[in-house]
């Protein structure tokens, strides 16, 4: 089947990033949709600027329209940004029979009511998974995954421009602007901060998210917003004494009075999941009366996350494209006739970090012949826990951490050691990993 | 249109969360899916049982068959777990063109490659997001979501018995076995336990998150299986003092090797997120080369969460039966004719904690004056915070923390205290919230 074919409007830093990814990840997308994603145009500013990504085999222009007006083009995705002329561009690709897949969440925030009609209208999908929360696929989980729910409120942590700024306050003791400046060099903040530091940005997400819990128009007006800017050192620093971390936060709650639409700096249990959500990440928290409470975490932002979820748009236009309606996304992801039968790994070849609990004689040279057998099986050690004796014991726990090594290597080692005449007991084993 | 109508096999405490939802959130189902989606049979081993949901207007019968065979039923929903008679039924559903919804992890990891293959063969759909940590869309957010990633690995906590009892473990210092007994006593284990305990439920799990993940056949045979039985009190004590917290994991890894599949107890660092999921809730880790780590937290089991599952995927199917292929999903989740205007609530009625700080003058009768204020606005105070003068100072910090209470009883309230002679500077005001 001929591939389809995507066009983009704007190839800055997420544009580049879908570009990458769709190229990287070709075959991956092919096993998935049944069929190839191939950008074939962009339209730029200005075509001799330096790009991150390979340009070859895509025609650039400086002219939108074109773009949108190439019958070779079956999906235009809009990643300029901002309300014109964006809304123009999307309303004429609509107009025009494209699917369009956008991250402009301004747009989705100020004009989405309208962008939604005119696609009903012509027949044609508008997916806009980028505009909140980056590549947290959260606009699919309220949309389809927890549609059988009366939901009570989603609360998310959706600027990661002032969760950078509030964790650094945190563990740096630093006040804002100190915390801002350091933001701006390390391009986690803008030039002009405003829009993401006085809660537009994140006002503009839950507009969306919003409307997608309970089923009510866009109104991008009616959202209560406060930015960061007022909170202190002191403010953080008291809130951790009390028990409490400040995060900016996005909440849409269904109460007996109506719909609370609020972006503000709130104060959370520091032992609540959403409080440990640190740096530029972001999470969002959604409530409902069968689920309970669950929680999608991720980066929100970022060329590659954000391509992640403009990829993932494309791949769900292209599936609907393609497939019967009862077939459209694969039972195991993949197609049926493209699942790999990879290898899986046996278990002494798997690769891991090894916690070993002993229990031995409490004599010098014990540690010595452990040491030397975890040595000799090419084990190195990266931490030893030995505690004292208890009152009138011969022996004493012995804990070490291994570096990353083969379970065959443990293995090995831990027959050899259950031999030595020290050990008092079996040796427990319990492997250990790091996710981040 | 005509409701979609629905028959169960099994009518235990998924049937009946399932029943449950299906009524109480009829309408908002309608909103969403476009039409109604409606119980009319249901399979139970004694009809005489009493049940924890209404049965009225639900053909019962002792003989799952019919329902299978009911002219009336268009998605079948299997819910009486394990492999036999599941699979037949399953299978002899398929066979007579109904779709299928199944929460029935062992069946999928099982045969679910000869129930795909029927159902690709007759043309119906199968769905199956409750078999996979309960109510966490992570099905649809690994196989739809994270569509554009090469995926690296999925490791998720997909066991809520195991993460119950490991937990329990570490905040009250006790053994397993006494941890186990209690589990059994509130309901979290079953009598017999080994199906969760020693990780088979988990393995199960894994091996369905590891075929979407990598688009590789179901191959439970190959997981490497492990239990918690092995883990002791002293273990979970030493891995706390070391950093780390032990989380029984399913892990699906891709290397250059082959793919990982293995459960089994982890120690993994107490700093990162999903050492921190607690209790008897699930999470799953999805990491993919573009949007990085993603984290996907949630109920894993319970009546209600896994019925939040059910029914996503009941709205799924309806979704696809009855829109075309472009439109399945609204746009904003609801259908556009179903939007509600519900009214948005002005922010002097939002209910709210509040946080309040304030520089005061140092002497007696300070705190009087402005406890005396909040109590005639209605504002009770659950937390002072009152810290000494700075060296040379006469003033000092003085924090507050309210009871819920409407904001504009708060605005008031600040007014009249920014009036006072005591106050040296503005009132920082931040709002409060908790989300568990």
């Amino acid at each position: 089947m001929r591939p389809v074919r995507v066009g983009l409007l704007g190839l800055g830093t997420v544009g580049c990033g879908t570009v990458d990814v769709l190229r990287r990840n070709r075959e991956e997308i092919i096993r998935r949709a049944g069929r190839a994603i191939e950008p074939v145009a962009a339209a730029v500013r200005d075509p001799a600027r330096p790009r991150s990504c390979p340009v070859d085999g895509l025609r650039l222009t400086t002219r939108p329209e074109e773009v949108v007006a190439d019958p070779a083009v079956d999906i235009v995705v809009e990643l300029i940004g901002g309300l014109e002329p964006a809304r123009s561009l999307v309303l004429a690709a609509i107009e025009r029979g494209r699917h369009v897949v956008t991250a402009n969440k301004a747009l989705i925030a100020h004009h989405g009511n309208e962008i939604f009609a005119a696609a009903h209208e012509r027949g044609v999908m508008v997916a806009f998974e980028a505009a909140v929360a980056g590549g947290i696929p959260v606009i699919k989980a309220v949309r389809e995954g927890l549609a059988g729910n009366c939901l009570r409120q989603v609360a998310g942590i959706i600027n990661g421009t002032c969760n950078y700024i509030l964790t650094a306050m945190r563990e740096e003791g630093a006040e804002f602007e100190a915390v801002l400046a350091e933001a701006q060099r390390l391009g986690y903040a803008e030039a002009d901060p405003s829009f993401d530091i006085d809660g537009i940005d994140a006002a503009h997400k839950l507009t969306i998210l919003g409307s997608l819990a309970f089923g009510i128009p866009l109104q991008y007006e009616r959202v209560h917003v406060e930015g960061i800017r007022g909170v202190s050192r002191a403010d953080v620093a008291f809130a951790a004494e009390l028990g409490y971390r400040i995060k900016h936060l996005g909440i849409a709650r269904r109460t007996g009075r109506g719909v609370e639409l609020r972006v503000h700096p709130t104060l959370v249990p520091a032992r609540e999941l959403i409080a440990s959500v640190d740096g530029v990440m972001n999470a969002v928290l959604v409530e409902g009366d069968a689920v309970g409470t669950t929680l999608f975490y991720g980066a929100g932002a970022g060329a590659d996350p954000t391509a992640s979820a403009v990829v993932a748009d494309l791949v769900d236009v292209t599936r609907a494209l393609t497939a019967d309606p009862g077939n459209r996304v694969p039972h195991l992801a993949f197609q049926p006739d493209a699942l790999a039968d990879l290898a899986v790994v046996p278990m002494a070849e798997v690769e891991s970090r090894y916690y070993l609990r002993m229990q031995v004689e409490d004599r010098p040279g014990v540690l010595a012949e452990i040491a030397r057998i975890l040595g000799e099986e090419g084990i190195s050690i990266e931490a030893v826990l030995q505690k004292e004796p208890a009152a009138g014991a011969a022996d004493v726990p012995l804990i070490m951490l291994t570096h990353r090594v083969r379970e065959g290597q443990v293995e090995r080692a831990l027959t050899r050691m259950r031999g030595l005449a020290c050990m008092r007991a079996g040796i427990c084993r319990i492997r250990l990993e790091s996710f981040e």
